[in-house]
């Protein structure tokens, strides 16, 4: 057995893993929830989602870890270490979006079961334990609030709030996760780093042709509900100047989202993604319109611009078009900068496996941004075809999982070895 | 008894209908379908529907009216004239929105059953017949196209083809007919002449203070169905630059649409009344939006260039915006202008009533646009408070309701007189 601390940082080979198992245990696990166009409908805390966790349990189980169930039912698995340290940690999660794909999640937890997998293969004892966890619920589509599993574990919400939520049938996070056998009792275990390997779900690193994304920042977000109320009218008999047209309004408010991203520095993002028209009838006015801004920024100073920006935007069309706009604000995530020494770890991977890098924003939120609150976290991004996540067709090369997992792999290596 | 035609137009008395019986029939046909927010709701050839007919035409008959029933199932009840002249029709619609109001059509044909009463209260006996039609299914909610019956009159469609036309339950127009007892085999009369008193459905009449609207055309009506295909994309992760944004294009399509109407002349209008977004989440870069067009102008020549105006838009977003933009045109009525003789008639009228009036255009369709391409035809409107119609809500004053009625039996004399 090969003691990694022993090694040499200039002088000992690089490890790498087994690219074709790790695809294999992703096309295992991926027939759980399987639907016909190819994705994975696998719901958070349903039977389906109980199957996958057993499983996945039972594979980290052969490589010897130990397995706690914390109270809101993330399940940290430990390879241990060679002395009395803080586990580093790897994790993502296992449930999908109602359409959901093959690798959203699942590959963050099969690339932490590969680098343990490859631990074994190389009889390699670590000097701090290895920790694979699987965070309950990062998807949010049944239960509310999202990421919700790595949002008490870093005291975002409370446990008793979320236990308490409830589904669309009345079901609540503490009865669905008695049904399924994940309501533990185990204290989460504290770690010294945690890295978090995700399919990019964007389209910049195949566009780009390059292998790893190195996550500097999760952009914050800022999400909006707006209310336009005009007034309904008839499209035929009522003139150009006497109309109060909600959706008229809302169109003027779509393009000033866009523009309000495109105006501001540090990777703006503006969105308006969902939209409901009153009474939508071809050729009825439309008196009332309700839609959601999602404003992104990488820093918190030029979010807070951006919404001073959309809230006079608002102010002007609504004087303008003479209707109401009210505008609630709905959900608050400030930026997360990843951990710096972490961060260049990753890089430094890559840069020695001879993976084409960059550093990347993540638009989206992820476990390892509350994780970040906790503990120094840092994410690795691999490419998805076409940039596109959340939907059955979601894809991702083999060749570039395995080299996320090298990646993962080598950083876990240098952090162990105390390169941090 | 009075021969109208023996009065001198200059000395005779103006005659004036009674308002308040007018209002009782208005409020007594109201409560066949009564809601309880005050509206109406009264399918076309619904059994409420059949109620209403069949009260009306007791009324009606009670004027001294033989009733004629015609295949596609208008009404069509005349009086008497003296001599072997075509009638004089007056006329409009029962059935209501399935969220309508009280006057919508309802007011028509009550202010023909007043005059009908009017000249009995004066034993006045008119050269012409005059001839009050109930139209059927003007409002095309139950079944479409809409102006069914007056169409068919006109010959816009045929007889076979709306008899055919089926309701979401799969009700056809011809067994609803025959289930209610209208499936007439009477041929429907020709008039010499049409009036329609309707309620304006817009905003002008009441905010300029003038009671009757003396309706000089009726705007041509091109609308369309446009589908904008993007690409759905996760709203964080996907940079401004790489978008497909339907949504986006949705807004510049719909400013686009109502530069179009401000920047035409003759009554131009642009509405987008209907618009369907998806998927329709949050937080989702919408990859398809599909929205509705309604462009109207008073003439022809000026509507087909609004038209070119939108193709080109549609181009140049789609170019722009690097995404698909279909546009099918699914409804053309072109302009309608009134015969300027009943037109000048109707203006006397109420000049010679000491009404406020002016000339005004129909926005909306209505079954006299039909009736103008096989009769001259002219209509009346009155105002109706704040614009407001298709709704529960819709009301009107009724001493407006009596003065658009005095209008038309001033008119109907004066065209009985040969003034025309």
């Amino acid at each position: 057995m090969t003691n990694a601390a022993s090694i040499d940082s200039a002088s000992r080979d690089i490890l790498r893993c087994d690219g074709a198992r790790l695809w294999d245990s992703l096309m295992a696990l991926a027939r759980i929830g399987a639907t016909p166009a190819g994705g994975v409908r696998r719901l958070a805390l349903t039977e389906l989602d109980g199957e996958a966790r057993r499983i996945v349990i039972d594979w980290l189980r052969d490589c010897g870890c130990s397995i706690r169930i914390d109270p809101i039912g993330n399940i940290h698995a430990t390879r241990p270490g060679t002395e009395d340290l803080a586990p580093i940690g790897i994790g993502s999660h296992l449930d999908t979006q109602p359409n959901g794909g093959r690798f959203d999640g699942a590959y963050g937890v099969m690339a932490g079961l590969e680098v343990l997998r490859c631990l074994d293969d190389h009889d390699i004892r670590t000097r701090h334990p290895v920790n694979v966890t699987i965070w309950t619920n990062e998807e949010g589509s049944r239960f509310t609030p999202v990421m919700m599993g790595s949002g008490v574990y870093a005291g975002a919400f409370t446990l008793e709030h979320c236990l308490a939520q409830h589904d669309r049938d009345g079901r609540s996070v503490g009865d669905a996760l008695v049904a399924i056998g994940f309501d533990g009792r185990d204290t989460a275990p504290a770690l010294a780093a945690y890295f978090e390997p995700h399919i990019e779900q964007g389209p910049i690193l195949e566009a780009e042709g390059i292998t790893i994304g190195t996550v500097e920042t999760a952009l914050g977000q800022r999400w909006f509900d707006v209310l336009i109320t005009g007034q309904d009218a008839h499209a035929g008999p009522t003139p150009l100047a006497m109309r109060r047209d909600a959706l008229l309004a809302a169109a003027h408010l779509i393009a000033a989202v866009r523009r309000i991203a495109e105006e501001h520095p540090d990777e703006a993002r503006g969105t308006v993604g969902q939209l409901d028209v009153t009474p939508n009838s071809r050729n009825v006015i439309p008196g009332r319109v309700a839609l959601t801004v999602d404003l992104r920024n990488a820093r918190d100073e030029t979010l807070s611009r951006m919404v001073e920006a959309l809230r006079a935007e608002c102010a002007a069309i609504a004087a303008r078009e003479q209707l109401g706009i009210e505008l609630e604000e709905v959900v608050y995530f400030p930026p997360c900068r990843f951990d710096p020494a972490l961060v260049g770890m990753v890089e430094q991977a890559a840069r020695r496996l001879g993976h084409s890098h960059r550093r990347i924003a993540s638009g989206a939120g992820h476990d390892a941004v509350y994780v970040a609150r906790r503990h120094p976290a840092a994410m690795i991004f691999v490419p998805c075809e076409g940039g596109i996540s959340h939907n059955e067709i979601e894809n991702a090369e083999p060749e570039h999982l395995a080299a996320g997992t090298d990646v993962l792999l080598e950083a876990v290596l240098a952090f162990d070895r105390g390169a941090v």
